[in-house]
């Protein structure tokens, strides 16, 4: 069999690529959630734009992650469980690629409402040097509203 | 070492296979909420059956697929945010495979109460000509009950 | 093109264990929500602990799962809905993996009330004579809550 094999190390980068976005998606929720800041800004290109939307805003660089998180975020939230599901990859390069995923989001403000929160994250996926990180992301909010009544607490020892 | 390159070309199409079985799964959600009926269409062939069960009944064919949507789908809700979990897929042949995959459903109704809804997806994926659809989604719907005195509203800007 | 065959064939076999580890993961939830015990007794290795923390405890072996499963877990829910996402596998070997997933579990007790809970699940898999299973899973959970209120039954036909 005639096998081109520039072509197959492509389709393998490619395999492999499409693990290392899903595990960019999935840091972004463990970063947040587990407040674990390093984490969550090694997915984040220093010259990357988060554009959250309405209210937040958008954020740029390193520096504006920084805000958004740690001024903006953590501070309204108790605790909060980003769970991402539906991501679809499409290659406009070998270093470039475009992500869509929905996001559902429960969590607990400050007050200890809980809220259910469903949105939209488009990213930009860019490779440089040899590795995958977000460019951009621009985040789509569907609804942020309070279960009524509920509570949200850990089952103790 | 000795390496079977027909076998090696399989498993690496195998491998590619599985991401577009995903995206069909994710195209069936984004294609529904969003209402872009062409992305939901393109996702079955034109010989499927749709059984979404109890109480909606089966639906066959691309002008099956229209009637469900657009008479007795979409009319019902004022907007849905489908989840999906879980895809296992199994192959029964090169072009032949089978999957299941659970869904969270939230959305509300034209009278605006939330909805949450659980159901799991048995799918049959053919490969014609090179492309991997959908000929047939069984639906099993395991809930679907209101949020007592939930919204779902979008943040304002 | 020099290419490294016995490096192309780990990398392959990496992306396929993804996948194997993936349908682990899905098989824990499928078989607990279906009350298959041979399919969720097939994920876990004989020498394996289950840590499933307070109020469960730590069960070990086949014969712990047996008992966690049919006198602890099944008889307290009426039903359970988990799904599993942001799957994260860090290879320590050819045969040795780390996974790290969260789950949003709905589920109604014996008693009919609605609960919501969130979990992270942490996973030694390990591969012995070519089979992936389970040797070691860490359960922490989030929240474990009653949504006021709310019912989970199925639409009637």
């Amino acid at each position: 069999m005639d096998v081109n094999v520039t072509d197959l190390l492509v389709r393998i980068d490619r395999l492999e690529s499409r693990h290392v976005m899903r595990d960019l998606v999935t840091d972004y929720c463990r970063g947040f959630d587990q407040r674990n800041f390093d984490r969550f800004l090694n997915i984040w290109w220093d010259d990357c734009v988060w554009n959250i939307g309405p209210p937040f805003g958008v954020f740029a660089g390193h520096a504006g992650i920084n805000t958004a998180v740690k001024d903006v975020l953590w501070p309204v939230w108790r605790e909060t469980h980003h769970l991402t599901s539906n991501l679809h990859v499409t290659f406009e390069g070998v270093d470039d690629a475009r992500g869509e995923c929905d996001v559902d989001c429960m969590g607990a403000l400050t007050d200890n409402t809980v809220q259910m929160i469903s949105a939209t994250y488009r990213d930009h996926f860019v490779r440089r040097h040899g590795t995958w990180k977000i460019q951009r992301r621009d985040v789509v909010i569907h609804y942020f509203n309070p279960i009524p009544g509920a509570q949200m607490t850990a089952p103790q020892g």
